[in-house]
């Protein structure tokens, strides 16, 4: 911290991105990444001769995809905004509509939410989950507060269903309802439904999980005119060139390519499923996740101590240091070859029969 | 502008990026981007192989990157910050720095400068330039403020000297000085010399011009360790994975083949020289730019007037509607023949003998 830095960033606490360690070859399930590339569509698009346009600025407006966005949605090119990964547009909602009102989410949900809240000063109520880590819908009722809700939740992967949605929405009608569907196409229904009845509602889609392109930075929000038209002014007034010229042409070329995407995410969902199966068979509790992660415990276990047996291992999972999910591990969704390495590592440790070996 | 929108923006105005109309095929002499494609190193880069990884996150430390860029401009890695184009870094250093003790910067300058303040609802002075458009350098000094100067100087292209800056930066120790040196390769000397010498020297490049990478969002920041960990509080509390992948290849294999970026540097300073010799013989007045564009009025015609009617002839430059340089023209430097165009339609507007022809 240099003595430049201003006060009000004294206590400011940054993300932490997970690890990329590179002494090894690990095999990386602690990202929530996609194991497929992008599609062929993606591939072909960005071909030398648009490479060597890089001396050109992007279209700022992103009209182009933008407008394959609004069809794919049913929506209107006015009810779109593009970022450079949902961090920026979450960013951008925080800045837009969250001073003074203040904001509130789930105690345990994405960790950067937070950090927006004291990154831009803002009040911020974090609101327990249950017990069994589902969003206790009535919390959220007239709450008075902007709301964001990740559906499905992480690190849980447990989703909400559009009533639960309709309802809050409904009942905090001065104030935005930021539905976060990072993960939406693994199991959950989307709330861009939603949109046309509710003035309110904000629905931010990342290309990062199940559209492959976490590399390439690029989601997009849906939402009124209006609410579009306030997240549009933090762009031009942040960086209005933020989506640069090959990655909306991947993210168009993506959307052309629908049914690759589809056929990827009913792969992640049935290996999933198998995942799941095989925890419970090694004695792992688990969330219903509806996300491309399991997030699984194995009582008697602590969640660090598997964390890292698994890292000796070779494989990367994500484990937070925070008191009621501590003893929780989120593995990511790969591969059936990069799980099945996964659960022999995972046997090795808590053994096969899911008792402690002696070692 | 919804309803939702926190009152402190109600007042704010966006920056308004060069246009991009696409009613037919301009000369594109408007957004001071680089005639020339990336180097062949670029092209190579950027391989089908990476490509297929794009479901993969960058590397948010960009590593590799910044390990080349310290190595190239002699600094250490902890003397370097990416972001995903200048804008994106300005801001950064808006939110980290500026909060209560505010900032100035010239009345003429960047158009994006007080767009920051207004955003980041910090207070800001523009300082007058002198009439010839030059930075008063006693203007800045000890002015306890913060301190941001594009140089080269933008839309002017006047430069200052690297003893006028070190004379700022050291009358305002307890300021942090910014230098903008977005266009620093035409002709002007990088401050970057002088940040060993001084704690509170903020010097900030872009791959824009220069580096032909407008299209890719790409720029860097280089100072003291301290300013760096405060700029990356920044990035990592806003968008940890602010540069994608394929934007850090570029910029890997851009410093690789810096000899293409130094000859296309010297062909774009001789092609400068050569558009003003031609402007000065059709009787226009000229700032000494040392940036890739130049800055020139027309006695006896409107700023306006000439832009309208380059657009017409299928030309777009830049027109500024702001009283003190609203009859200026800023004309980037493309290549020969694109000047070769321009300056036949200017001939055209004004008369080869420079006076107004029957029109």
């Amino acid at each position: 911290m240099s003595k430049f830095l201003s006060s009000r960033h004294a206590g400011l606490n940054e993300y932490v991105p997970g690890e990329q360690p590179s002494d090894m070859q690990y095999i990386k399930l602690n990202t929530n990444e996609s194991p497929y590339p992008p599609s062929p569509g993606v591939l072909s698009a960005l071909s030398e001769a648009e490479i060597s346009k890089l001396n050109l600025y992007p279209n700022p407006d992103g009209t182009r995809l933008i407008e394959k966005l609004a069809e794919t949605y049913g929506v209107g090119p006015e009810n779109v905004v593009i970022g450079n990964g949902s961090d920026e547009l979450l960013a951008f909602a925080f800045m837009a509509f969250c001073d003074p009102v203040g904001v509130c989410f789930p105690n345990i949900t994405y960790g950067f939410y937070p950090v927006y809240a004291q990154l831009f000063g803002v009040s911020y109520r974090q609101i327990p989950l249950a017990e069994d880590f589902t969003v206790r819908v009535e919390d959220y009722i007239g709450v008075n507060r902007h709301v964001i809700l990740a559906n499905p939740n992480a690190p849980t992967g447990i989703a909400l269903t559009l009533a639960d949605i309709r309802r809050i929405a409904e009942s905090n009608p001065d104030n935005v309802v930021l539905i976060d569907e990072a993960y939406v196409d693994f199991g959950a229904e989307s709330a861009i439904a939603l949109v046309r009845e509710h003035e309110n509602l904000l629905v931010m889609h990342t290309y990062s999980k199940a559209r492959s392109m976490a590399g390439a930075r690029l989601a997009y929000a849906i939402a009124q005119k209006t609410l579009i038209e306030d997240l549009n002014k933090m762009k031009y007034s942040f960086n209005p060139y933020n989506v640069n010229r090959l990655t909306q042409l991947a993210g168009h070329a993506a959307l052309c390519d629908a049914e690759y995407y589809t056929a990827n995410c009913r792969n992640i969902i049935r290996t999933r499923e198998y995942t799941e199966q095989k925890l419970q068979d090694l004695g792992f509790e688990l969330t219903d996740s509806k996300a491309n992660f399991v997030f699984a415990k194995k009582p008697g276990f602590s969640g660090r101590e598997l964390y890292l047996a698994l890292k000796q291992k070779g494989i990367l999972v994500r484990q937070f240091n925070d008191g009621r999910i501590s003893d929780y591990l989120r593995i990511s969704i790969g591969t059936r070859e990069q799980m099945d390495a996964c659960i022999t590592a995972i046997e090795s440790i808590v053994g096969d029969d899911g008792n402690r070996p002696e070692y």
